[in-house]
């Protein structure tokens, strides 16, 4: 069984966006190996249809899969959200999107029983964080908007929270939410967490904010020790990466996602290995 | 020759933005035939290495001349600067991209010898437009910048020009080309038409806009009439689209890039089909 324990942990994103779940993950499991596929070639998933993503989403599966790994993080939302409960999805390892553990971390959370969803057009077309935090507390209420500008922010590095075109998208797009009267508000791209600040300063103090990536990362954690999985060796986990653009283009835009921190391998698979997988 | 004559021109763009090129394409040359295809399921090509950019194109150019086209327009800033001034890569037919037409355009139009450009990172970084502008007038000075902001937000319908993200957003990305003092300025992607009002209004009525759609549609007019390919047979041309991602979504959003104008057929082709065309 030892064997079984040292294989890396998967982790999938439709590019970088995933890696605010990576660098949780490498807090919470410092021993642990983590593969890191991001589509870079085909993001962004969140503006595209249900039927494509869900295609795209077991390409990367296949792929990361390929790698044999002992557990699969879909560390996107859209991907997720289309995905939705469904735990065959990572075939013979344990799979696990982003919307159940934020969800469940979203319900504990909230006092008052509103929250707040902010995702991609796509996760909010799918109602899927509204389906899971039903499931667990009908009495809660779940307002939610999509926010476009988001992503294509964050990979500019405008994350700035006194930067006024910041200020004005964030006050757009949350402005509804904020008018309800939410206690507790999912970020439901795993992007977002970088316009944390931004977000939070809008928002205001009393509104606890669900970071998805993290609580993907605290629920694998658990999961993995449950099953007797965590590797317990004193190994220090590597982070392999893989993009489906070019290596340069990850590596020059991976600082925005993991600041200085990043200390991994980069190599290049094609879209026709993907389609093919 | 007639039936040469009756062939459509083939339009093609990573995704919707070459839309804007069909519509003054329909008012040129109204009785000519139209087949658009957008590549939805892999746009944007915008923030793409130029590797990928042109692996895409040559897919797309030969999912367009398997339609059998008389011409074939890259009504695409980002494909267009990928591939420089290559004639050949439409293989037999006439191909045209939008970087020639607007760089002569702009050279043409200036007065004080300064043009500004604005483009997707891919095409800034390309120097694409430079290069075509100096290669006319070798004294003109060229300073361009890169919008990645601007398509999403046309893509989400934020381009009225009294919205203060739409203003805030225009201003940071132009305040550096409107102090160098600029009187021409290229819109060197085909989705940045719709952000024209807002863009004129922050640059002032003495710079004078090109648009490159605009700009290649009037060339694709002259080509055509050049070579004796024009249609001249009283017919009321007719436009079908084709989308990599869902029909569906594509007519969802024809509406921002066409507005009610539209009146075509749409197909999804799959990316396995052009992968392998």
């Amino acid at each position: 069984m030892s064997s079984y324990k040292e294989k890396a942990i998967g982790v999938f994103d439709s590019g970088m966006g995933g890696l605010t779940c990576v660098k949780e993950l490498q807090k919470l499991l410092p021993g642990e190996d983590i593969i890191y596929f991001g589509d870079t070639a085909r993001v962004p998933y969140g503006t595209r249809s249900r039927e494509r993503i869900l295609e795209y989403a077991r390409q990367d599966v296949s792929f990361i899969e390929s790698h044999s790994v002992k557990m699969v993080i879909a560390a996107c939302g859209t991907v997720s959200s289309a995905v939705g409960s469904d735990p065959s999805f990572g075939g013979d390892v344990p799979f696990l999107g982003v919307v159940s553990p934020a969800g469940r971390a979203a319900a504990n959370a909230t006092r008052n029983g509103l929250i707040g969803v902010i995702g991609t057009a796509a996760t909010i077309r799918s109602g899927a964080y509204e389906h899971i935090i039903h499931e667990i507390s009908p009495e809660v209420s779940v307002i939610s908007d999509c926010c476009p500008l988001f992503v294509p922010m964050v990979e500019e590095g405008m994350t700035d929270p006194s930067d006024i075109v910041v200020r004005s998208v964030v006050e757009r797009y949350l402005s509804k939410i904020k008018s309800a009267g939410v206690d507790t508000l999912i970020l439901g791209c795993t992007h977002y967490p970088h316009l944390e600040k931004a977000i939070s300063d809008f928002m205001g103090d009393n509104v606890t904010l669900i970071s998805s990536g993290a609580a993907a990362a605290a629920e694998a954690k658990d999961l993995l020790r449950e099953k007797g999985l965590l590797r317990t060796d004193g190994h220090t986990g590597r982070l392999d990466c893989y993009t489906s653009d070019s290596a340069e283009l990850f590596r020059e835009n991976v600082q925005v996602f993991m600041g200085g921190d990043f200390c991994g391998t980069v190599e290049r698979v094609s879209v026709e290995q993907l389609c093919s997988s």
